[in-house]
């Protein structure tokens, strides 16, 4: 059972793109899929259209469960539904996988036409600027011209701002989470340790492990275990686990001991199971690539320029991963455009991954502010 | 040529102990080997030797040079020489590599008697109180009674914390520089991961890899590079490297883009040739395991009531993995002790490695806590 006020049980659609996609690599796919999902109902206006990009580790799958999978809750379940903050009795939600994914949209782990056999290696690498590209063929597709807002947190918000700079005729609002302009450095560093990890394991075999009944387990085991470092603050973990044991005692051996420890090697079990390697590769190099200031000489002002959507941008005190630094970047330069940005700075304690807890403060935040997007919408 | 200032041409010493050492694990040592470097001359009164602790990736080549490796300088040389702050006219200064190491003392790699084979797996997982232990035995041998002072970086310097609990009598001083009383789990999460790397490398072969030709070096490679992000500051990357690219614009494949990327894939590549995959393990281990104040119900205060020494604490703003706050607790348990501190929270960008740079500010404290050494000693 869905908990209450979820919207209950959804299916994945699938939609199909026979126009050719040039990708930002220069690479081009002639034809593609993308699995998404919606909740709600579109307006007769068709203007009550919500987007939400996913990050890294997540998918279509935003909200409710599947009939056949009932534990398998939407990432973002608490966020959006019948009477929540993104309000599913209000608003016509669109969760989309994005090309390069490994949950049912065209990706590494899919049939490249030409050769009959999964693409692996000869899969393009792929761009926000991609994504959001894909994203709004899909939009067409359903109809919609122009979203009341595009959302993400993480890299689904380096999506939600590309969407700005990209489309700004396409949507009302862009509403960036934890986000950062660029990557930093050490940012890129993280990446780059998890790519090596992947790209090591001998079961990776060049990118063409399909073929080969196996995966790099091994290797998207390390990714994840970095990954997840990343996400949670330094407090949260102490909260969280501290020096506690697993057993009273130090084994002095190899074992788990710290209760930090069983916890990281069980949930980098559970992602080797269910994600794919190429597609975990692919995913870092947007990131790492993502930096719409690169192409007007460093000046995130002149980059943003385009966007005309207002924006909401909301950081969390205890992400080090983007730290509210790096979102005031964001803000200032929106505010150079002279565009309306509201911004929060949320006091939590979780670290990156804030922006998927249920925290009353920023909830309520992003309540109110769709409760005046619909206000705007109700009233035009 | 070593440079000038510097020590010179140095040779590494082996001792050898009979007496079997009980470990904290429970197991034994029957005898062992410790190699270990002196600079400088023992004075009559014998009260001017100086114990060098290393970290994680060093050893006893703490300054000068080898005649037959004259590039292989010695890891503190900058601090450590005639005239220098630690000053080898003045001081005999002593570097030691601790039990379980890879550099020459007894440990993984070294030959098990009772099988005569590599110990690998067998040999047993050593702490910093077997370290201290091990260190003061060959103290006596080498006829010191009592230090100057036991110094150390890291968790050089949770050794010298530990010698003024185990060992009061024997020093004079104790120096802890960017120390921490205890891992959090934060810090435990990243030695997991390494050893995860390690111990998931298909040529790790359980730690009994030396009999079969190879060595782990992919574990070794991502170990070395998730450390390395956690010593430098997220500031002293974006100085160094940035988003610098190696070549101009994207690849948009997984060969080297950015700067960063092709540093740590040479740190890596560098690190696995030269450091033994059992060792690293093991010493990870005893940063895990080192918490003092455990025995005493989580009081550090209590835990430092053995203490006589004075000490010196220092730490570094921009250091994340061991952060000033975490120094400030150990000058505020030795302050609960009425003991004699000196500490000082250097502004320098480095991040945890700034233990290592030569910082004029850090140095010069340092060279002005030894002079004060020296006149006591002198005066004595």
């Amino acid at each position: 059972m869905p908990p209450e006020g979820s919207v209950g049980v959804v299916s994945p659609k699938l939609a199909r793109f026979e126009e050719p996609i040039a990708l930002a690599s220069g690479a081009q796919l002639d034809a593609y899929e993308l699995a998404y999902e919606t909740y709600g109902t579109l307006n007769a206006a068709r203007n009550n259209a919500v987007l939400i990009c996913h990050a890294l580790n997540a998918s279509h799958h935003v909200a409710g469960v599947y009939a056949d999978d009932p534990a398998n809750l939407g990432w973002w379940d608490n966020l959006i539904g019948p009477g929540k903050p993104v309000d599913t009795d209000r608003f016509f939600v669109i969760g989309v996988n994005n090309i390069g994914g490994c949950h049912g949209s065209t990706g590494p782990s899919s049939i490249n036409p030409t050769t009959g056999r999964p693409w692996g290696a000869d899969f393009p690498v792929v761009t926000v600027e991609d994504w959001v590209e894909a994203q709004s063929r899909l939009a067409t597709q359903l109809g919609i011209d122009r979203f009341a807002a595009v959302m993400g947190g993480s890299l689904g918000a380096m999506q939600a701002m590309q969407w700005a700079v990209s489309q700004p005729a396409r949507l009302a609002h862009s509403i960036v989470i934890a986000a950062a302009p660029k990557l930093s450095a050490q940012n890129i560093a993280f990446n780059e340790v998890a790519r090596q990890a992947i790209t090591t394991d001998p079961d990776f075999h060049g990118g063409n492990y399909y073929l080969q009944g196996v995966v790099p387990k091994r290797g998207l085991r390390i990714a994840r275990m970095i990954g997840h470092i990343t996400y949670l603050s330094d407090d949260a973990m102490a909260e969280k686990f501290g020096r506690d044991l697993r057993e009273s005692g130090f084994k002095f051996n190899f074992d788990v001991e710290f209760q930090i420890e069983s916890y990281l090697r069980y949930q980098a079990d559970k992602f080797a199971e269910r994600f794919d390697a190429n597609t975990y590769l692919r995913i870092t190099k947007a990131l790492d690539y993502f930096d719409p200031a690169a192409a007007r000489g460093g000046n995130l002002s002149a980059a943003l320029e385009p966007a005309s959507a207002n924006f909401l941008v909301v950081s969390f005190t205890s992400d080090w991963r983007f730290s509210p630094a790096r979102s005031r970047e964001i803000v200032k330069a929106l505010l150079d455009n002279r565009l309306r940005v509201s911004y929060a700075e949320i006091d939590a304690p979780h670290g990156h991954d804030a922006f998927l807890m249920d925290d009353p403060r920023y909830h309520n935040l992003i309540r109110a502010y769709f409760d005046n997007i619909f206000r705007d919408i109700s009233g035009s």
